[in-house]
């Protein structure tokens, strides 16, 4: 079902590759336009075959087309606001795939011309990897969408890109801005942080080696390492366009990890043992919800083969 | 090829039963004796074959026994080690498979008969699952097992135990218990207490319902509820029998976790990005190491069809 005519994605990363691929798998739009700053990352595009155009100037891609993907680090949108706007058509929505929702009407909302339809989005699925090679088109499968359409926003255009993430696979919720970063700074940026975090200290210990913590991280400490390896350039402007929700989030997270290293301290095993019960209820919730599989092996190739 | 004549494992959950399964798999030793309190695992372990023979009384289950594996929560050792001493045969081989190893030392060598070999150890491998259903012979193959043998220990018992695990498929490295808990503490316990943490974080907010944090999850927290639905029992002893090392770990993964908070209070985008690049090193060279795969989708099934 074809829902936009000339659909441009600028930033073609993880997110920007999966949205063409798609766009395309689901025959959403008739064309795709790729745009990025980076020559290599087009001529792969070009290689992959992942949009019928390629070009390294936004003004330029976005000529003609009635939507417009921003899919590169938020800290980015103003700039490509500014640079897209004399070139916008009438009625072209215009959304992006941000991990931050509220920096976004701030940095567009001054920028682009009265007559498009801003509607902030921000599909909450990804992998650890980045570039056009590593995005595929069920990456948005079974996961939420969030949009965060301004209150002036016309309905036509909300329900068409609505229409774009459910042809995805994914089921659409909307919310405002702030809320947005609220439950996203405990649910993604918060975990990343912490994640970040463990993975530097562990480098800095005199004590123990870095060839240490490499041969034992099958302990948990992997796990860790993976979430960790996630884009750089993306979560740098993720932190620095949430910072409230994020500081927020994280002095609470403090707090309870303060009571926690108590209860060590003191040998309270019962405040231990409930914590450590409860959250297992959590994981079933979220298995039971369809958002995590229940495969027993910390995400290692499920070759049951093996199994004995 | 068979190292011991029969081993006795009390203690029939995750890694009791992979221990079972691999020794049968590997024919280390010919008779297999499972103890384990529970009488329903006891049956399920029946119903599995995975022993020749079930008891739930651990004296009498090491009876003829010149292997004896402790697969239970590590604060029960001491029990244990009075129950058994009277029936262990004259240089029976007794060792364990728990986190921490400090602690095994203390709780065993004091009740232990002079004429059997005490070899703590533990295998740095696991799944979040519990019970005898969820082991698997392979859990071992190509993950470090950490010996931390007395220094009076008699070779040949340690060159057999050492091969057992090689056997299994696993790189044996001994080391001190206290070094071994100081490198556990920050590659599997500091881990596994902050992923807890977030997950109980996460509950408590009032601005964000449970309902949303379960839909959301995919954007990281998904993958820490994983790590944090692992057994409440040994995790609690785990905290209470590492205290100091975990104690000191946690002080500076707070410590650097402060100085992330001021960056991003300060809008300081260059420290952030300096970690937020250096932990892609890292999880580069624990890929290197085997002790991860480079699959990019957080641990789902790698259903390559899928991919577009």
């Amino acid at each position: 079902m074809t829902l936009y005519k000339q659909a441009t994605i600028i930033g073609f990363g993880l997110i920007g590759s999966s949205v063409a691929r798609a766009l395309r798998e689901n025959g959403v739009c008739e064309i795709i336009v790729a745009c990025d700053a980076d020559p290599d990352c087009l001529a792969k595009v070009q290689e992959l075959k992942l949009a019928d155009r390629c070009s390294g100037d936004a003004a330029e891609a976005v000529r003609g087309s009635d939507l417009v993907v921003l899919a590169t680090p938020v800290g980015t949108y103003g700039d490509i606001g500014k640079a897209i706007a004399p070139s916008l058509d009438f009625g072209t929505t215009v959304t992006d795939v941000g991990s931050v929702k509220g920096c976004v009407l701030k940095a567009l909302q001054p920028v682009l011309p009265e007559h498009v339809h801003l509607i902030p989005g921000h599909p909450v699925a990804g992998t650890e990897q980045s570039g056009p090679e590593a995005g595929f088109a069920s990456l948005f499968a079974g996961r939420w969408a969030i949009l965060t359409p301004p209150e002036d926003t016309d309905p036509d255009a909300l329900k068409k890109l609505t229409r774009m993430w459910e042809a995805f696979g994914s089921k659409v919720e909307v919310m405002t801005p702030e809320h947005h970063d609220l439950v996203l700074a405990i649910t993604s940026h918060i975990p990343h942080l912490i994640a970040y975090n463990i993975v530097g200290t562990a480098h800095d210990l005199e004590g123990v080696t870095d060839s240490e913590v490499i041969k034992f991280s099958a302990g948990g400490f992997r796990d860790f390492t993976r979430i960790a390896a996630s884009d750089p350039t993306m979560w740098r402007d993720v932190f620095l366009n949430n910072k409230e929700a994020v500081l927020e989030m994280l002095g609470r997270f403090s707090e309870d990890l303060t009571a926690l290293q108590r209860a060590i301290r003191w040998g309270d095993g019962e405040t231990l043992f409930n914590l450590f019960s409860h959250t297992r209820d959590v994981r079933k919730q979220i298995i039971e919800a369809g958002q995590d599989e229940e495969a027993p092996d910390f995400g290692r190739p499920h070759d049951t083969a093996t199994r004995k």
